[in-house]
């Protein structure tokens, strides 16, 4: 009986490994290269597994996507202190490191592209966004509900999409700094 | 001489009914189904010439995305009248067709994924932005410079830009009047 558990336990070690394995090498192809490449045969051959072995856990390219996010884990969140203005500074920065470090603006790209057709990719998306946004959301509440909210969390979203998106690279720290001190005045003031 | 001429005329409006049609087919491609199917084969199968004539005169993928860029022709802008706020309501409005229509926000993504390693393509899409961009900075310049108005204008996109990106569809007028009001009181109060 104990032998039994320990086979138990080295197969279940092994089915973990292999499904990090394949986690980490879906997140690099969507990250490198895009949906288009996200194949079976392309992320057996860099995670090391036969296509079979895909197949047989993870039949469709959805399968491969939801995977490729399983890898990119809890996004990088700030742990509001009270000062508002420090905290949504730190926030952007957390959001700023998904980009640099896991390819957050890449993942949000494939997901745009993908989710309007594929229902699936598109709960994909909305529960990363949701997620991505929930501590922004939770303290630009403070000053703002409903539809000013929302408008609120756009503007700071767009503060790291759009240079992103439209130069290649997010904002640097004074900008951040401006941008927050322009939305926590406009805020209080209209 | 003149049955010289209005031979080449012939020839040049040929010409240019080709060019029209390769553009057409090209931003048809990169819209609908993205730059990894944006291939000889596929454009000259869609606008109807062979693909010895494509390679003839746009022998690379790049000159495809040139020409797909092309017939995107201007982007629709708003004309400023000198109230500010309308005005920023209106060129935000001239964004949100711009998507709807024109499939802006699919052209972006694809500059983004392959503007960071192709500089002819990073060199097109500043191009781009720059026109996009040009009267809401001109607006926002009454009010910011510098990294303040670098802040606005992000902002002001991130309007936009982040529910395409994010929702799946661009914000609706009351979420764009509000996030004016905030940005404008901000800008002037801060």
């Amino acid at each position: 009986m104990s032998s039994g558990r320990a086979g138990a336990t080295a197969e279940d070690a092994r089915v973990a490994r292999t499904r990090t394995d394949v986690a980490r090498a879906s997140l690099d192809v969507l990250t490198n290269d895009g949906f288009d490449e996200l194949t079976h045969a392309r992320v057996a051959r860099i995670a090391g597994y036969s296509k079979t072995t895909l197949y047989t856990h993870w039949p469709s390219r959805v399968d491969l996507l939801t995977m490729a996010l399983s890898a990119l884990g809890e996004l990088p969140h700030h742990s509001p202190t009270g000062d508002l203005r420090a905290d949504l500074i730190a926030e952007l920065h957390a959001f700023r490191v998904a980009i640099n470090d896991l390819g957050l603006d890449r993942v949000l790209m494939v997901l745009a592209q993908w989710g309007a057709t594929v229902d699936e990719i598109g709960r994909i998306r909305t529960d990363l966004v949701t997620d991505g946004e929930h501590i922004a959301r939770r303290l630009l509440s403070q000053l703002a509900e409903g539809i000013r909210l929302e408008a609120a969390v756009s503007m700071l979203s767009g503060v790291v999409v759009c240079p992103t998106l439209m130069y290649g690279s997010p904002p640097d720290d004074a900008t951040v700094e401006h941008a927050i001190d322009i939305l926590l005045a406009g805020l209080r003031a209209s």
